[in-house]
């Protein structure tokens, strides 16, 4: 009997439906960030701050990945940004096929950036291609410094690093060393880009959008 | 052809090794708890201060399962307890077989309490019964008071639900809504024990650890 490898066979068909994500994508010359991270790391508030940041200089779109509810999606409509929310029933991460299903319902001709919110989860969905341009890692200082170093794959592949809740960094309400995250990071990732930023606050914020601005305009060129 | 439904093999297979395990500490009347939350929710911290706080009173040893690094189980051996790292090596959760390996290290005719430190993961662990007496979800207030609604099954599987980082409400650090954890997770699951604590000042400690003790009592009866 052949010994058919499951976790390869699942692989491959999503990996399909990840490249037609990537034609359709690149035709319309879109930029598409997949973001990831445990769940509570400030995804969404990230969003919509990011959102309100850019008004007037980058549309953006998001596609919200959730096992279950529509909180996020509905956070995401408060900012008047187009919001497609995907519930997994259970599944731990988005799949490329439902990235297809949701790129018919959103106005990507209208859009610049589209942000994937994968489901709240360190490990899992860093194994899946959705078709995006590049993964963003989110790290809340309330995680503690040595994630990086023991889930080390999504710090590998992604294209920047989030740190995030720096507010409570001040006063010293968590330990956190930024240095030994950021270091271990780039241990795995040369090339990794790194915002220290406060979603929150608004601190570092401007950082995180001029790097975005800069990525929609390397993506239209 | 006959279809496999290969999630239910895979459940199947690791159903049998928890069944064993279950027998084994059933027999020797040792309580085991698996935990479950996010990476850095504050496992191991809260663990070490367990420890800490019912030497003498309650002997405990450590399973300690991570993706990559033995950082967990060198802080659980600071505190002498004994501990057994399991390396998943890329997979997102414990397998019962793993913890049937790990029981044959520990020494657990010395022990009266086992704890588990699942991966950081609010969503698969749940899925994979390790033979394990309960399971304990540890929030921690960093991560949003929505994570109930967002991520049930492991609210609705545990005996008890630690919410850690308490001392981060006090000044209004997170935005945190202990009776909104509190109720969406009890309508999930109606006899779930809730115990706010802070495994960096101690607070809320006293409570946990008179419960554990309790436990342990009804299951040496």
């Amino acid at each position: 009997m052949e010994k058919i490898d499951v976790g390869k066979k699942i692989l491959r068909e999503n990996d399909k439906h990840a490249f037609e994500n990537i034609i359709f994508l690149t035709e319309r010359k879109k930029l598409c960030l997949n973001m990831i991270s445990s769940p509570g790391s400030g995804k969404t508030t990230i969003l919509a701050r990011t959102i309100t940041e850019l008004k007037g200089k980058v549309k953006i779109g998001v596609i919200e990945g959730d096992i279950q509810t529509d909180i996020d999606a509905e956070r995401i409509r408060e900012t008047e940004a187009p919001a497609v929310q995907i519930n997994t029933e259970g599944a731990c991460h988005l799949s490329a096929p439902q990235i297809s299903d949701a790129l018919k319902i959103l106005p990507v001709d209208e859009l610049d950036l589209i942000f994937i919110e994968n489901v709240g989860n360190l490990v899992c969905p860093s194994a899946f291609a959705l078709g995006e341009s590049g993964k963003i890692a989110v790290l809340s200082v309330a995680e503690g410094d040595d994630k990086p170093a023991k889930y080390p794959a999504i710090f590998a592949k992604s294209k920047a690093m989030l740190l995030n809740k720096i507010d409570l960094l001040e006063g010293g309400h968590v330990d956190f060393d930024v240095e030994r995250a950021k270091a271990d990071a780039r241990r795995l990732n040369k090339t990794l880009e790194v915002f220290p930023i406060s979603a929150r606050t608004g601190e570092g914020m401007a950082a995180w959008c001029d790097w975005l601005v800069n990525s929609v305009r390397e993506t239209v060129k």
